[in-house]
């Protein structure tokens, strides 16, 4: 099985810290392909970026029809149903993955995402996806994306001020961590907090191998139906 | 004061039909100019078609910064939180300009849009919105954009049917016409009728100039944040 | 065009003060004629009050059948499913007028309203127009109505202290004043605050004033039927 | 105990029957006191009536001090938060009564109603009351409620079909009967069709009894606050 | 009339303060009879001891045919959808009967529960009822339900911290004390704060009394259908 | 890896087939082992039979402290919560399962039930899992549950004159299998409707295995903490 992972964005760093945490992941006979495009913004913030970088992901998923199933790790799921509309292959977004899989381990759960800007996006999907009476707050770090490049800035220390108080405060059972760019965080701080620490790449990969070995494909019939013209 | 009017599309008969409607609802100082981008899709039917014509559609907002407002005239409201970002002029979708002046004289209203693959997104819309609970139904008539160009199409027939069945299975008390390009169709179906039949594109203008009138600009604190960078 | 803006309160000042702002929105060729009934409570606040101005209202919309629209200038939006049922003509309330605009230039709001009492109409309204899912919270300024009239009164700093804790607290990206004494406020606190700060009397002005621009009356199929005997 | 039944409407036939109804299933140590305004609507058929019947309605409050707890006997519960706000002795709306009855009997339940004018407005009320999510349908029997005092009429017919709809299409557990005027058929329908067939006549003044047996009085703390002034 | 009222756990002197709560309530020709099992938990702290307590709960609804309705004393309301399926008679939980009879006096309520483990439970509980949305915030006291038999213990001193919290934090404007085991704290507390504070023992034989006296039985057409086979 | 699939009922051949399509789905390094209580009901048809089969699966929990992760293969998810309490492994029901992953492959799904009695339930955990909104309609089959182990029956039949519905008149997008006994139907009418067809023991055991794989156990801080003392 085949699965690629898409960053949505250009920072090639961040694509090799996905690869790494999806291939830990995935199983042994599971290939992990990771890429990103190179036309996309640096990092997705907001409703702006995550414009840009649709185009530029779809036309990975077009470039890759050998594979069996596809992540987009990009937190907000960046063009999750564009993507579902090409290809038949499951398409799986970080977040959806990470929400879904909350749910399994935890009544509520909280997300710590990195600026405010993206809040409401989060939010939105929330809503769409059926999830947001299971998610107590979505709570900003105030960390850039590429902040979580740079192992000097104190990013990880405000992330771990967000966790203390979806605890304390919202009374989460469960952590989801709002950025790809958060993957590698998330067994310390299971570890540090004792309660389930989500990252969404894992989730993904996980679920899209799931999916492939149930022989689950996408709907054709109605809101994912092929375009009459793939123009991309 | 200046409305951009953008269809995103690249069909330029539509654009024209577009203008031809807004002027006729815009105040005499109102300057109503239309436009669309060429590189986009010649109509937009789903997720998919909606995510080629995001960047073209941002181009033209970019591209007139000398506007009052703006009006993305698609009714699956194209990039309409993109847009609120690299601008703080009001900008207004026609799926949720009808979609408020419809709550504004009924109780609730069902819409009659094109292709069933654009009912999933409009949904998701009314939900983002907080209007899904005064929409009855979201009702597809089987008409695909373009035949709505075309007079001798039985576009207007096919949509005649979905409005029989709104007004007397959904007892909706007013209609919402879903796509730009049955701008022209409004009148004519709410004598008809006898019920309101809203057209998008004419209370998006409408809702453009009073915001303007009344001074709102877009906020800029949180989700519409100006982007670091804006890239396009 | 004509519009007739009715304080369903008897407080003389305060229906002058609505006039003022609402003649400073309208249109060059608008007519605003502002009224208020002389037999209804001198403040609205809450159920019971509410009660005690609906017929007084009714009757000045019975009165004006000149107008073009009429507009409800209580934040309670007092009366305005009666109202829809004797006249076709569009009517439109302060409350609502306000948190449909707000939407239209923020992702979320919250609204700043007088006592405590008047909380859960508004709570109830929005949650009746759909919108209680773009609202935070509906803070009350412990302000009394007729304070507002006084202008040694604190009752402006009270409401910029919940503004600060809306902006703070709950992360509003738009401020809704919930009283029609607020109006003249509106422009100061959204200069000061930097985010918008609606007042609903405004966005009722224009909102009645597009309604009419594009044609468009209240359903008399179901909710808005008019009554068998009209009995005000 | 005493307590106030009001019919909000002036149709004294249908005080009488009302009271009948009341006096059947209170307490024996109850003393049932039914009465109506003499200048409120002969029946209140939506929005308008509605208004019209508050401040009769709240008179009779007013007038009855001596009263142990209050009954609202319109289907609409008209002016049921104004009423809280004049007493602290509980008041009981028919309508709330019998949506919050039928979910202790059954999972889901279908309201059958008069005109369809009054649809919208038990739309709210559910919503309101929180109890939306357990209503499948609010359906119109197409019957004026005077036609209910006139037993030639082919009223209970056109219930009955809707009953048949409710039970077979709804696939509701139980009929809630939507009008003060059909407080006499319940137990007929009960019976004829298996399943409970609720009268908030009833409902309301067993469960006014209940509310003053267990000692429960209105809040006063927010919402339905004393008024500063009694004005009625 | 005859009311069973089944405390689901096995201590014996929480079945008495509930039998003695419930005849302060119950009409003076209303016989209570409550009894526990002997072979389920202590007490019920989360949704294991809930699963525990099903069947011996059960098992006391068949052994009082004679019974005209029946009451079930633990503020999750164990095993409510399965006893409606064994009787026709009506079966109350107090958790329902609290949140219902707290609507009729308030706006909006909070519960007091004792530890945080039963939160989750009750909170699914006032979304199927419908009424999550009255209800602000579900408090846990950190009291374990033993700990109430304790009068030495400082549970009830833990119980004010709540209702402190709940009045002036949530704005709540009725307290609902969410356990059995409270049932005698009621009107002490109310006396004390000056707010309905309810007990939903008091609430479910007052209820269960109601519905006897309406003549109201559980539907058995769909969901609460007798068993093809009573097996306990 | 080992995962336990409990069948809460006592039909061995029903553990069977159920045992058959698991071992299909898992990976090939992960031990299947089926099992179900000898004490339970034979089949779950509704709220009662769900409350006899809640303390035998518990019983088989705690039997088998060495599997990674246990799967309840009854499609009204019997008592997940309380397993979840008793274990930190990961516990999936088949009904949520394959909820979750329709949502992954489909805007809307309908679900295809056994009898009416059971659908209540089915709809109460949709909506606490949050995915009623992605849910069109819970369909009744009208087959019991043991008529699916007899091939002689009609019940494929009447099955697939409901997903008929489902996507003629639901509009859905994909169809759930709403009963362990209909496992082995998935792949053929998948086939046969072209539209993904979910099976919750295949969804199930695949998500099992994605929660072993990411390492994410139950959060025990809340509402799934172990019990005090464990009773079974």
């Amino acid at each position: 099985m085949k699965i690629t992972v898409i960053n949505p964005n250009s920072t090639v760093s961040m694509t090799q810290k996905i690869e790494s945490v999806a291939k830990a992941v995935a199983s042994p006979d599971t290939i992990i392909f990771a890429t990103n495009p190179d036309d996309s913004p640096a990092s997705i913030e907001g409703y702006y970026d995550e414009a840009l970088s649709l185009v530029p992901m779809l036309k990975l998923i077009e470039a890759h029809p050998e594979s069996d199933a596809f992540v987009i790790a990009c937190f907000d799921d960046t063009g999750l149903d564009a993507a579902r509309c090409i290809t038949d292959k499951p398409v799986i977004g970080i977040g959806e993955a990470a929400y879904h899989m909350a749910t399994l381990v935890a009544n509520k759960f909280s997300v710590i995402t990195t600026l405010e800007r993206s809040v409401p996006a989060l939010e939105h999907n929330l809503q769409r996806y059926g999830l947001a009476s299971r998610c107590v707050k979505v709570r900003s770090s105030n960390v850039a994306v590429l902040e979580l490049e740079n192992p000097a800035s104190s990013a990880q220390q405000r992330i771990r001020v967000e966790i203390d108080q979806a605890i304390s405060i919202d009374r989460a059972e469960a952590i989801v961590l709002g950025c790809a760019g958060m993957a590698d965080l998330a067994d310390t701080l299971s570890s540090d907090y004792g309660v389930p620490v989500l990252d969404g790449v894992r989730c993904a990969v996980a679920l899209a191998e799931s999916l492939v070995r149930v022989g689950l494909k996408t709907s054709k019939t109605i809101g994912y139906s092929t375009p009459i013209t793939i123009k991309v």
